[in-house]
């Protein structure tokens, strides 16, 4: 008999008890070889999202499920590694400036990342918008380039973490992703495994973000760098703004046109704010504190590790990128300011015109997505273009735009518009 | 595109809203054509358990799970019906001389029964420990036998509230089994479909039962009352008690025949009195309320009626019934008085000699089970048999034994000892 079943532990849980150590390692490892069954663990998630976990609740939780799988290890490498995740936006595009910024550095950043699934796009399908360049890597492809080029993003292999790839799939279909304790074991599980040295996460907020208050938000932020901390990684957290979609575009190739724009010294302020705040914080994290980042903006350090990198996994840093078939014009409504730009119907939009899927097997449009013409604050002129939708298929040009009304709002020129800063604040 | 989906269901019952009635109606059907998957209806039944559902929304689910199969009609008998359902017990074996005892007072009793899961026992398993008896009826034998004979207790048929199977299932291994609207529609809708024109529902309360408390038990009698009463069937409920088991056996063949001395106008008193309260109940709630359910034990014609019933099915009523093979006897450890014989601790020796399964498809012992020789406020003496567990397998001792220390106190003579009513209210 095994030392423990699924309807004891999900019971435990139901009736708002805390799970014993023994109960966390038994029903994550029996997830993981099949004998608690996915009706089971979506009970059991249910369970979790509307009674909670403690914070040791949740380390043993996130380190069952590191133990479910093979960790990686970069500590022969002749220098410091620092990693960053985002817990997901509109726009953001942050982490292909990001890598080959802090690279330039003297870091090196062994970033794995996903697809998008649903309004808010995936790292790999905007890299994959460059002709040539390929997601998949070996373990000793990725400590190369990690030594030769410094950065490196691609996709997770399948033995890191599998009780979270596991879960997290089911947890998509079953309404629990939403459960804090099981957001931040799922992150953390992954980045420790890994082996990263140092963590920044970029925690969103907003209407855009999975988390929609600022409280929420650094509930999640502490749960997460308390983990990271514990297990002998250096995190910190920055909770920064998704109310607005960053910079001016969503979508694949778009955003790879602005990333380098960014990186080429110019690029929308706010991308460059953010990118330069959060390789700060990536660097102090890795121990190096003699380099400040937009010096290697400015000398073009950082463009030349974005085609070190791009080039190293077979992409052509000179190709032209993909443009969508069609476009539609959005025009200002009248004269006056941009008071508002959704991230959320920004975001929504760039999915319906084909940027993101509905479903993780789906293929996505390297061409379509948003761009806007103006960001809050800005003045705008009736009747001149707001946003610019961009698809192969035009029959989407209808749920875009549906998706986007009631998404922006123009005041009259003089009325006074609060824009708030990017980074809200600092967690660890 | 269908007009909901299954996360969207999940979610707004997880955030405390109620469901609306075209979400119930589409949830509970796609779940029984296997469109909703079983890992997102038991996190839906996780949130239903936890945030729980108006008497509105228990109402459309149980009106669903109706129509998700065949509605049984017995308006063409020349009689009245009645049925009664048990939330389950220990030692429960109130149906076998309940549905001949209303039959023999001129109400038809269709008595579609299950068998059992845990601790508590089935009725059909008790039947079966009759030579001969047969659970499987047609719909057509069914009418034939609650024409000729009045009564019939056989096995629902596969058309009958297909969800509620199917849902049922489910809850049974994802720890969703306690939530009240769950079991108030689950027993309803079977109820209802099967076309009784009336229904008493003896609700269990104690240590025995699934409601430990008698506020939940009330609960989830005005529930079901109400539901009843709204689908157009008379419905009351009894609160009765289920600390200490009913009767003096528990266990299939030994509680036939506990039930058929009860028939020969004997039998413990507590079954007798239990018995003739709910036969009272039926008959009222059927509008017959010229007979008194006590002179049909006192002359034989109940037990006509049950020989008439057991016949009709195949069986002997005549025959042997198993005996187990082996036998233990527990002694009682002191002269004086037994003050408490706990129901669950009963329930689970029973279960463990064999008397009950643990999974659904588990064969049960005919013979196996409890006696108790004296009852909550009997004399006992030091020595003498206070219990006999019976089962084919001694190995079983051992575990049967276990269950029941601590599971009894004898005090000394001369103390006080409270014997609370078996009716502990009426609800309706």
């Amino acid at each position: 008999m095994s030392k423990h079943d699924a309807v004891e532990v999900i019971t435990t849980k139901r009736d708002g008890q805390r799970l014993s150590d023994s109960q966390v390692d038994w029903v994550v490892d029996a997830y993981t070889r099949g004998e608690v069954a996915d009706e089971q663990m979506s009970a059991l998630a249910m369970a979790i999202l509307l009674n909670g976990m403690d914070r040791a609740e949740i380390a043993r939780w996130t380190a069952a499920m590191i133990a479910s799988g093979e960790r990686m290890d970069f500590s022969s490498l002749s220098r410091p590694t620092a990693d960053k995740h985002s817990t997901g936006g509109v726009g953001d595009k942050i982490t292909l400036p990001l890598a080959p910024l802090v690279a330039a550095c003297g870091v090196a950043v062994p970033q794995l990342s996903g697809r998008g699934l649903g309004h808010t796009g995936g790292t790999l399908d905007k890299l994959e918008s460059i002709p040539g360049w390929r997601a998949a890597l070996s373990n000793e492809e990725m400590m190369a380039q990690l030594e030769s080029v410094g950065a490196v993003i691609c996709a997770a292999g399948d033995g890191l973490a599998p009780a979270d790839k596991k879960l997290y799939a089911l947890r998509d279909v079953t309404g629990t992703v939403e459960a804090i304790p099981l957001i931040a074991s799922s992150i953390m599980s992954k980045k420790i495994a890994e082996g990263t040295g140092a963590l920044v996460l970029d925690v969103k907020v907003g209407t855009g973000a999975f988390m929609k208050s600022v409280d929420r938000a650094r509930e999640l932020a502490e749960t997460m760098v308390a983990l990271g901390t514990d297990a002998g990684v250096r995190t910190v957290a920055l909770l920064t703004d998704m109310s607005t979609p960053l910079g001016l575009t969503a979508g694949n190739a778009l955003e790879v046109g602005e990333s380098v724009e960014v990186l080429a010294g110019g690029g929308p302020a706010d991308v460059v704010e953010l990118t330069v705040a959060l390789a700060r914080e990536m660097l102090t994290a890795a121990g190096v504190t003699d380099v400040d980042p937009a010096d290697r903006l400015a000398d073009g350090s950082a463009m030349d590790a974005w085609r070190a990198m791009v080039a190293a996994q077979g992409g052509d840093p000179d190709a032209t990128l993909p443009v969508a078939r069609e476009q539609h014009v959005v025009t200002a409504p009248a004269d006056g300011v941009l008071s508002r730009l959704d991230a959320m119907a920004v975001g929504m939009a760039a999915w319906r015109l084909g940027a993101g899927r509905a479903r993780k097997e789906d293929p996505v449009q390297a061409g379509a997505g948003v761009v806007w013409h103006a960001r809050p604050g800005d003045a705008v002129r009736a009747g001149e273009p707001l946003l610019t939708l961009h698809t192969d298929e035009p029959a989407r040009f209808e749920r875009a735009l549906a998706s986007l009304e009631g998404g922006y709002d123009v005041v009259p020129a003089g009325t006074e518009v609060a824009v708030g800063p990017i980074v809200i604040d600092r967690v660890g």
